[in-house]
């Protein structure tokens, strides 16, 4: 059983994501742009909706080959589907040339993955959700107010502190890249990661980028930015506006108490 | 540069986490002591916090083979040193035998493992935590039962029906183990957050499982918990207590208002 491996190779890649939103999918967009690979992109279809709502359908229990899924981004991959952000990334990363097959460098790269991930996306969404997912925003405003602060000036420079540090480890190498001298896809996750929290927090970002402390973490952010296959991408209709999603600018959420 | 293969499997396991907690690095012990693997735990040396607060040191950049760590728990096996509490997984569980150590089976452990580990152990973090780490539970207590409500409510029984999916699907297989018919170390993790959700919220699960809608999940709890080595591991003094931590007890986050 399950089709063989050179036969899935040649197969396209489907990623299925909520539509109108850059989202968790987006990061898995910026690796098949930035190595130009083709894929059908289910956000932009018709059925983008269903299709993500068939997945976290109570009644589905997976298929023959693969177990069901709790929420999108679902990759599919010949009959193999799978999800959970960091595990599509895993996947992905031998295959599109972005990180190593095995040995360990897999788990390095899956470490700084999960923990860029955890930093700048995770806890950016539960700046504006601290309460529940299931309520609008104005509800839970207070909570938001407070639980952003302490992102702003305890959590965020924590993280960015994460990644100059590895920057500066020997095991990033020269180039300025994160890992091994060279592109690998943590670079890409953490282009998209700081793009999406300096949208959701402009002034604090701003001001973090202008202290000089994490000055490789922004020069690995303008590289990638500028890459030709990357440029060409966020110049181009494929790439979604932000709005509601992981990432949101609410400015009230970057004003402490008693600024306007 | 780096040391064959061969002669790190005869090295000793080392898992550096908090002392006086289960937290993250109860799931790596759970995995250890099923399997029989010989293992240092520095959580029970006098130097613990300290060798814990040294891989979040900021000025450590990490060394000539491995890059820096955010946080504990970190896994350190021969000159390998990883971190990130689903990646420790991985990297264990085709050494441990309860994985595989390649082709799809990988991809599906590790989404079960990643879902697993986000409704049962992180969001139950979140539960009394929702405002900010750094502060005491005291001080966000009002903000924790929202978030426990809504957790309860919610969250829990959508994880819950999630398990209950992956075990009513064909690939789980026979026996009543998540995956493939047999035991692996996703069903481990499912027995330790599981475990731990009980002791936070003991009303809640008990409601959930009298309901009956979830009997395979609390199934394949027991089942984990009667197997030989971890009943033999509970009973023993390895395993420490709940306290403070990520799976904490405060009877107040089990009330509705209105309720004493």
């Amino acid at each position: 059983m399950g089709e063989p491996e050179a036969k899935r190779i040649k197969t396209e890649y489907e990623l299925v994501y909520w539509p109108g939103i850059p989202g968790r999918g987006e990061v898995v967009r910026v690796l098949f742009e930035e190595t130009g690979t083709p894929y059908i992109d289910a956000a932009k279809s018709k059925k983008a909706v269903e299709a993500v709502c068939s997945f976290s359908d109570l009644k589905n229990v997976g298929d023959e080959t693969n177990p069901p899924k709790f929420a999108a981004p679902v990759l599919k991959h010949g009959e193999l589907v799978i999800n959970q952000l960091p595990n599509i990334l895993l996947y992905l990363a031998p295959k599109l040339g972005l990180g190593p097959a095995s040995g360990d460098g897999v788990y390095h790269l899956n470490e700084i993955a999960l923990t860029i991930l955890d930093g700048f996306l995770n806890e950016v969404h539960e700046t504006h959700h601290p309460i529940a997912t299931s309520q609008y925003y104005e509800d839970q405003k207070d909570e938001a107010k407070k639980r952003s602060k302490a992102f702003r000036e305890e959590r965020l420079p924590k993280y960015l502190a994460y990644v100059q540090r590895v920057l500066d480890g020997k095991k990033s190498g020269e180039g300025g890249w994160l890992y091994g001298g060279e592109l690998t896809y943590v670079d890409l996750v953490l282009f998209q990661c700081i793009d999406g929290t300096k949208y959701a927090f402009p002034k604090t970002m701003e001001k973090y980028r202008e202290g000089g402390k994490y000055d490789g973490v922004f020069k690995l952010y303008d590289a990638v930015k500028e890459r030709p296959n990357i440029k060409a991408y966020l110049e181009s209709e494929r790439r979604v506006d932000y709005a509601e999603g992981i990432w949101r600018h609410y400015p009230e959420l970057e004003e402490d108490e008693g600024e306007k």
